[in-house]
């Protein structure tokens, strides 16, 4: 660990936690963390692992800390959780030093407050690659104000947020050596957790919610099978992400394709009665993020991805009733 | 991951996890575990990666499995907790098959079952090598009914449940080759947490309280250091677990710096008002290990061992004042 001691390290890290959050009792630095939920609390672990996740070569240490943590809010994000407290797991390489695993927590810091993140704890030991897991807790008053996968009834409006494709042109980009389009490398890069979105449309009303991470079409499809429902998707009325179009064709790709399979965009794919679509467009709106509608919930299975005048972009399983 | 995607395995996986546990409202599978604490929790972080932590050659995987699990509710013990919740994150290598996962995770479940520890989640990914980072929640009704390390006070008796030096003995014997004693081997390969030692010791009044992970020395400069104390320690009185005199023996090596530095024994060191050791032997007792008084607090800083009729074993920064 390039001359630094583990409990050193440590220390040094803990320095930098704001474990001063407004429900931890005890911070990092004794056996365990204390804190008073109060509530219900939805937890989650997201683990990001060099050569398998990310290359230091293609992102900045600082970059990877941003995104351990983004992701792993994402899931928050999709339970409707106010997002509490994080602990990370740090696995330090050989050749990562002090200044580095420091850089990596900057990452890390900048996020959790932008957020109101308490990092209440962790752990730090050597390892072949960088690598790093974190579990987040976030809060509600109780269990039933958190959305499920499960909730999405036949009817329902299917909606998702944002932009779709973004982070696939973005790394599409990086291992081809470019840096531009900025906004697409970004959503590769610094992934953003929808958590206010993800709290509107809990508080709208939302029947089920999931974040992109796999991809529209898989994540979809987890969303179907835990709702037992089929989902019924028009490819024509995706968001596709700015300046897709032109790295899809660049690519040699179809740009519907990289959009409803890309993955990473994490973006909260959400279903909500038809009466509470238009709410939840305004209620999203005022976090700063389009929520477009791209199909509904069917009875049956599975999920179809419909291409304008054509076979099937994806169909897993789809099988509609009645 | 040997023909298994990492969906595949997390669905296979889920299938043994007991995610019923009665803070669990919504288990494993959707994208967080939702649980209603009903109090104060304390949350730990602990990580096993393979070449730092342990060796495949040596442990079986369910013994791993089994490992990565009690070194992290160890944590709680030392807090006085009652085990709660476990997330594991597995990072999968190349060589390692659906079926080996599978036997790491009935290493986890047994412990999980044996504690009463609900695994209610966790992430899969692969790895370059076996790579576990477990969190634990465990549960207390209020904040101040868990024992930090910051508690002790001056003139407290200073005491350690079961015996020393047993992990560090068994790791000479398996590097050595050699499977026998098994008393020793098994101290080192399936540490058990003193979990229902540390609550007793937590409900008679304990003031402060760690696990010796690292080592007795280390970790109580740890906890010296949080309650602002010096420990003064009587080498003589530290419990030698059964067959370290000979194992020591035959490597060359002081039993007593075995006991006091060789680490992952997991037993609890406590910190007692003098009126209640007594009580807290018995208590202790009750849960089938025996609690040894091996020094007190005093005013000042710093941990020392004496060892009978000689320089000091340790001597970490000891100064003992007034």
């Amino acid at each position: 660990m390039g001359g630094v001691g583990e409990f050193e390290l440590l220390e040094r890290i803990r320095q930098r936690l704001g474990a001063d959050g407004p429900r931890v009792a005890v911070g990092s630095g004794d056996d365990a963390s204390v804190t008073v939920p109060g509530g219900a609390t939805a937890t989650s672990v997201d683990a990001l692992v060099e050569g398998v996740h990310f290359r230091r070569e293609q992102a900045s240490l600082a970059q990877i800390g941003h995104k351990a943590l983004a992701t792993a809010l994402s899931d928050l994000a999709a339970m409707g959780a106010e997002p509490g407290e994080a602990y990370v797991f740090l696995g330090v390489p050989p050749d990562l030093d002090e200044a580095g695993c420091l850089e990596i927590l900057d990452g890390i810091v900048a996020l959790a407050a932008a957020t109101r993140t308490t990092l209440a704890g962790g752990d730090v030991t050597r390892a072949p690659v960088l690598t790093l897991a974190t579990t987040v807790v976030g809060h509600a008053p109780a269990a039933d104000d958190f959305v499920t996968r499960g909730g999405a009834r036949p009817g329902d409006v299917l909606a998702v947020t944002g932009e779709l494709g973004g982070a696939a042109a973005g790394l599409l980009l990086l291992e081809a050596g470019k840096e531009e389009p900025a906004n697409l490398v970004e959503r590769q890069l610094r992934p953003q957790a929808r958590l206010a979105a993800g709290r509107a449309l809990a508080a709208i009303g939302a029947t089920a919610m999931i974040d992109l991470s796999d991809g529209l079409a898989g994540d979809a499809s987890h969303l179907a099978a835990a709702s037992e429902v089929a989902l019924d998707i028009d490819g024509a009325a995706l968001p596709l992400a700015d300046g897709l179009r032109a790295v899809a064709a660049e690519a040699g790709r179809d740009r519907l394709e990289l959009a409803a399979s890309g993955g990473e965009d994490y973006e909260l794919l959400v279903t909500l009665p038809p009466d509470r679509f238009e709410p939840a467009v305004d209620a999203v709106a005022r976090t700063g993020a389009a929520l477009t509608r791209i199909g509904e919930a069917v009875k049956g299975q599975g999920v179809v991805i419909r291409r304008p005048g054509g076979a099937p972009l994806k169909a897993t399983g789809f099988d509609q009733l009645g």
